[in-house]
């Protein structure tokens, strides 16, 4: 019996418009898991919610990847140290958006783990089952009277199992949208199911930022499994994404699995089980990433960049990375422009060993380069296809087996606008 | 008796002004050396120069740096080609601007050999002993029948000793202003001349864009000392130059020396006269590569980004390129923004080790960050310095031996219009 991923996102991207409709407590509907979020004052529209949390009712398998910033913010310290006191078991994590508690010395390591000591309390668990987030403005202390009052409501929240507000929306900085995502896997004999939330608009900036992604799933995993499954898919997901290259202090994805699924637990990575569920956990991971690049500061276009033919899957990668991070790239699909030598240049300076007669380019299935040379293509019609939302990029540069897709975004005067203007 | 570099140039950056005055005819004023310009109609302005040449009335030592993008347009390979079959000696550089030459197949070598072959006719010398150059639209095949008669044109103007239009004007494509610098050297028995011009706004788009550079010395050098001394200085002016990140097919730095000097021969890398000639070289590069990040597109702001502390001199360039091609960095530097949390974020980045708690900034003399640590500093005051046009940022990451200083300017509005506006 073959064990295959089925999506069940509502939220595929749209072509025209950044609005989109999403499965609301996405998070809360994998069995085993509740959430609760509210507004304790951290971001200043009265309301806005800006501290969630989310629990499981048994101690869940724990597994999360961290920012590779060497200025990493309290609350990634204090993960780490949490997940590796609890052998990789949670009961919660507890998210505030608003204040990233980031370049806050040791007054920030107190508070995040004043965070989870707290939230440890109301939910009668121990202080290292509990991992911690933040997001928002770097370099401020936090307002931890407020995040304390806060708490102790979201607890009540729990205990009365009142969802209060959206948990998706309670991470969100400068996010225009919500961005959740979820799946069902059939393992044979059980479904299981993955559900995921994401928060992130530019990489970083004092005023707003990072990357946090949440995951929730029923599945029965070891966290060594869970860790390795979670590693590498955000590797090909998270890790193919880029704004505007910039890697933030507080960038955490935390995966959490309640095992209330009937099925065989998963304890190793390998096997026809295994490679579903991480079919799975990829559908949800590329889901959310996609949806950070669609949302991306000042974004008018989703870009999709494919790259093969080269020796490696790192090589193709790296390729694809140069072209998504290419301001030159990304000013032309903002301009509807089939700009051919700014992306193949792009690729020529990646560093990657390739024969440039051998290189070819399609865009929005237009051809646009092939044999070392730019086809007699029509711009006009290139430039027609361009208005879309979304674009595709592929770059072939031989016939090897490596290949690689990346998620960015076009550069427009909303991001000039967004990060530069406001202080002026 | 101490050998050193005198600046005779009258175009020191500017604080405030983007249109500086500059010394015309820089090259032609040093011994030995010729140049010539007209306009042959590949710039759509009439009477805009398009065409110039560099002419040495004697074999000079010569020497290049070249693209390492693998895209690299017609010119690049055949100036290569024919310094490796001249062992290092050229007579002339002729070089067009409107269209580069690049991505055109066997057609675009036959055009620049072509380009080549007539200029050597006119100038009565081997077509080897002719360096070809090309900067513009990319991916179009050169006009040869304006190119030919420019050439013949611009051959009688040099043997009637006409200078024509100026060399660092014809060279021109998005730059708002020519770029041209010069240094006498005192080698102890003579005085020796270096000049260079050079053009370059955005690194490469294919209706523009292209660094390039020529310097000419009437110093007597070895062709294997002249490129020993030119690779190492490029190294730390030119490569350590961005505005956007993006490297051209096209990007060449050419230099030739005449011999005209009446001192010893540099006939290798060492000593104090070798040093003296190398630190002259160095300042004209300089002041070149500076004046490119000022004429940056849509620059408001020339930032010089300084880091020290690291264990080696190349750790410490990759932390500065790393700041320098952040555009969270230009885009709050565009906005005045006393931003220490993105430089000091791109700095943890850049995948050079050290120790958070060491990092410290300084932009435009105000310490930002100390110990690890936001200061407590007057946010309105660094802001009001921020309206300067240069803007320096000293990074500082420990205590070891290794520094660098790179060169960028800011991304502003302007940027965004001129690489994303032209076609919507």
């Amino acid at each position: 019996m073959a064990a295959s991923p089925r999506s069940t996102s509502k939220q595929k991207a749209s072509a025209a418009d950044p609005v989109r409709p999403w499965p609301a407590g996405a998070l809360a509907r994998v069995p085993g898991f509740r959430t609760a979020a509210l507004h304790c004052g951290l971001k200043r529209k009265p309301g806005n919610p800006d501290l969630a949390l989310l629990v499981c009712d048994r101690p869940a398998a724990a597994a999360g990847v961290f920012t590779k910033n060497l200025y990493c913010a309290a609350p990634v310290t204090y993960c780490k140290a949490a997940l590796a006191k609890s052998h990789g078991r949670a009961r919660a994590v507890v998210v505030n958006a608003g204040n990233a508690n980031a370049c806050t010395g040791t007054q920030g390591e107190r508070d995040a783990a004043r965070m989870g000591s707290l939230a440890a309390k109301g939910l009668r668990c121990k202080p290292h089952e509990v991992l911690v987030c933040s997001t928002g403005v770097i370099g401020h202390v936090l307002p931890m009277q407020k995040v304390e009052s806060g708490l102790a409501a979201l607890a009540k929240q729990i205990a009365r199992n009142e969802p209060g507000a959206d948990f998706a929306r309670a991470i969100m900085t400068t996010d225009l949208v919500p961005k959740t995502a979820a799946v069902e896997v059939d393992l044979g004999f059980a479904t299981v199911k993955i559900a995921g939330a994401t928060k992130g608009s530019g990489m970083i900036a004092p005023n707003m930022a990072t990357t946090l992604g949440f995951i929730a799933t029923d599945a029965k995993i070891t966290p060594a499994v869970l860790q390795q499954a979670l590693s590498g898919v955000i590797d090909e997901t998270f890790n193919c994404l880029t704004v505007d290259g910039d890697t933030s202090t507080n960038d955490t994805v935390l995966a959490l699995a309640s095992g209330e699924a009937s099925h065989a637990p998963l304890a190793k990575a390998s096997g026809a089980s295994y490679r579903a569920f991480r079919a799975g956990l990829f559908a949800v991971c590329d889901d959310l990433a996609r949806q950070i690049a669609a949302d991306g500061e000042g974004a008018e276009h989703t870009i999709t960049v494919y790259v093969g033919g080269t020796r490696t899957d790192a090589e193709a990668r790296q390729i694809a990375a140069t072209i998504a991070n290419s301001p030159l790239v990304k000013t032309a699909i903002a301009g509807k422009d089939p700009n051919w030598g700014r992306i193949m240049a792009a690729a020529g300076r990646a560093g990657v060993p390739f024969d440039p007669e051998a290189g070819a380019l399609t865009v929005c299935g237009f051809d646009l380069f092939k044999d070392g040379k730019p086809t007699a293509f029509d711009a006009a019609a290139v430039s027609k296809a361009l208005a879309a939302r979304d674009v595709g990029i592929a770059v072939l540069v031989g016939d090897g087996p490596g290949r690689a897709r990346y998620y960015t975004c076009d550069f427009t005067h909303g991001y000039i606008t967004i990060n530069a203007d406001y202080h002026t």
